[in-house]
C-alpha cells in the first residue's frame, strides 16, 4: 500500500464527483491494483492510495481510508478480484474489518458465488460496482421527487460520492434537485468523532450547492428553530423491520426530527438491507479506539489519558423513519 | 491583561477545586486585581491570568478565558470593583460583553445598587461570590438526594467549579456523592465546538470521579442502551415559566431524555433565574465566530472557507425538565 499523487482521469466524466474541476470516483480498480482517494486527508488534501495486496485491502477498510457501506462493498468486491485464488480465505479476511456495514458482508457473499461459479472475478466486481452507481443515481432521482424549491435539508456523517464510489445515497437526491435548479440549503453536522461532515461540505462545494457545516450539537437548535425541512441520512446496514443502524448521532437527529415533526429519510442501494435479521437488535455495533476521540484531523484535542468512550454507530429505530429512499423508489413506513 | 505562573493558594483549601492536589478555585481577587484560570489553556495546561482594569475584565468575559454563567457573574462583581469610579459606564461596557447568561447582567445590577448606595464594593463583590459558593454546594446536598448508589448520569458542558468559581452546579451534586462514598460514573459530553466537556473531565480526575468523555453524538446511544440513569446539566438563564438557555447540545439531550424516560435536571441558583422574562423566547441566544468550529484545542480541523454556522447555547422548553436543584431544595415541574 502506498500513497501515489497520480489522479486517474474516469474515461465517462459526466456526473462524476469533481476534484478540483477533473471528475473522479472514490476508488478504481487498474492493472490488478485499486486505487483510492484517502478519505482521512480530504478535504486538506487529496492524495491516491494505491493497493495490491489483500492485507492492504483489509487494512485500508479497518484503518477508513475509504468508509461508507457501499464503497466498502466495492473495495472488498476488489479485493475479491485481488485474492481471487484463495477465495473463501480472502473472504474470511475481509469480513473480519469491520463489523456494522452490511455492503461489505453482502459483496464478499456475491463475489464468492461469482468465483465460485467459474465467472470472471475482475468483470463481476465492475459489474458490482456500476450496479451500485446506477442504484445511487436511481436513489438520487427518487429522493428528489421530495424535495421542494427553498428546502433547508440536513444530513449527519457523509452518504455522498465519497462514501459510494459515485452519486452518493443521502447526497445524491440533493445533487439531481441542484442541477434541476432548485434552490436548496444543506445543513451538514460535523459528524464527530471523524468529522466526516467535512467530506460532506467538501462534496457539497465541488458541487456549488449552498450549505453551512454546525456542530452536532446545533441540530436540535435548527430543528426547533424551524429551519429543516427534512433529514436524509445513509446506512450501513437496515434490518427487515426497517431499524437502521448508521453512524453515531444519527439516533439522536432522528428522535429530534420526530419531536419537532420533521420527514427523516434515509437513502440506501438493496444491498444494505440485511434480510437476515430481523431487527436492529441484532445489528453489531463497532467501538473504535479512543485515539478517533483524542485526535481530530490529527491533531491532539483532548490528553492522552482523557477515559473516553466511543462508539461508531448507533441503531435508530424504525418507528422514527420516515421512509427508506431505495433505487427501486421510495417506501414509506 | 498578562498571563502569570502564580497560583494563588486558598487560605480554606477544604473542599475547593484541586490543581495539582493543592486546592484552588476558578478565580479570585487580590491588590485590586482579578486572577483567573485560563479556561482556554485547560486540561492542557494551568495558566493564571491577572487583569486590572475594565476593559481588560470584559475581554476575558468575551474570549472565554471565564465562562459559566455563575462565574461569569463573579468576574463582573468584581470588575464593577475595579470600575466603581464610573459605575454607569463600567456596567455598560461588562453588559455588552456576552448576551446570554443571566448571571452577568443579575452581578452587575446588584453590584450597581451596592455602590449607589456607597456600601463597599470590594466588600459588596466579595459577598456576592461568597454567597454563590455557598449556594453552589447547597445545589450539591440537595442534588445529591437524586442519586442513588451505582448511578451513571450524564451531563453537557462544564457546569463545575471552574464555572462557579467553586463546587459547581451540576457537578456539585457529583461531588457530594462521591465523598459520601456512593459510586457513581459520569458520561460527559465532549460539547463542541469548545469542547468544555474537558473542564470536566479534569475536574472529575481531581475528584477521582470514575467517567468518561463520550462524542456529544453518542449520549442518544448510551440513553437508549439504559446505561445513562440520570441527566444533569447547568444553566446560562431560565425564564419565569422554567424554559431554559444552555449550552448548545442541551436541547438534544433533554429531548432525548424525555423519549428514554430519564429525568433531566438543570441545577442552577438564583441569580440564573430571569423573572423579567415569561419564556425562553425572550432569551438571546449568542452567534460565535466561526473560528470556534474551525479549531479545536487551537489545531485547525477544517479549511479555513468551510462555511459554518455556530450558535452558542440552545433554549430547553420546560415540559422536557424534571425539576430544578437550587440553593433551596429541588423544584420539581
Amino acid at each position: 500500500m502506498r500513497t501515489i499523487d497520480h489522479i486517474k482521469n474516469n474515461e465517462n466524466g459526466e456526473n462524476n464527483m469533481k476534484i478540483k474541476g477533473e471528475d473522479k470516483k472514490a476508488l478504481w480498480f487498474e492493472n490488478d491494483s485499486l486505487y483510492l482517494i484517502d478519505q482521512r486527508k480530504l478535504p486538506f488534501s487529496i492524495e491516491i492510495i494505491k493497493a495490491t495486496t489483500v492485507t492492504e485491502i483489509a487494512k485500508i477498510i479497518k484503518n477508513m481510508v475509504v468508509r461508507g457501506a457501499p464503497a466498502i462493498g466495492a473495495t472488498a468486491a476488489y479485493g475479491m478480484v485481488i485474492g481471487q485464488n484463495k477465495a473463501e480465505k480472502t473472504a474470511n479476511i475481509l469480513k473480519k474489518t469491520r463489523p456494522t456495514a452490511y455492503d461489505l458482508f453482502y459483496a464478499i457473499d456475491y463475489m464468492l458465488d461469482q468465483i465460485n461459479q467459474n465467472n470472471d472475478a475482475l468483470f463481476a466486481a465492475e459489474q458490482y460496482v456500476e450496479n451500485m452507481i446506477n442504484q445511487c443515481k436511481s436513489i438520487g432521482i427518487h429522493g428528489n421527487k421530495l424535495i421542494k424549491n427553498n428546502m433547508s435539508i440536513l444530513t449527519h456523517c457523509n452518504a455522498g460520492a465519497l462514501a459510494t464510489v459515485d452519486w452518493g445515497t443521502a447526497l445524491a437526491p440533493f445533487r439531481i434537485a441542484h442541477q434541476e435548479g432548485k434552490q436548496i440549503f444543506v445543513y451538514a453536522d460535523e459528524t464527530r468523532p471523524r468529522l466526516q461532515g467535512l467530506l460532506t461540505s467538501w462534496e457539497l462545494s465541488q458541487e456549488k450547492i449552498p450549505h453551512a457545516v454546525i456542530a452536532d450539537n446545533a441540530a436540535g437548535y435548527y430543528m426547533k428553530k424551524g429551519d429543516i425541512d427534512m433529514v436524509i441520512t445513509g446506512a450501513d446496514r437496515i434490518a427487515k423491520n426497517g431499524d437502521a443502524a448508521n453512524k453515531i448521532g444519527t439516533y439522536e437527529k432522528a428522535v429530534l426530527a420526530k419531536e419537532n415533526n420533521i420527514p427523516f429519510y434515509i437513502a440506501a442501494p438493496s444491498s444494505t438491507f440485511d434480510t437476515t435479521i430481523n431487527s436492529g437488535k441484532d445489528i453489531i455495533i463497532e467501538q473504535r479506539e479512543s485515539q478517533e476521540l483524542l485526535k481530530a484531523n490529527g491533531h491532539r484535542i483532548m490528553p492522552s489519558k482523557t477515559p473516553v468512550k466511543n462508539p461508531a454507530f448507533d441503531v435508530t429505530p424504525h418507528r422514527y423513519i420516515t421512509g427508506f429512499i431505495t433505487e427501486k423508489g421510495i417506501k414509506k413506513r
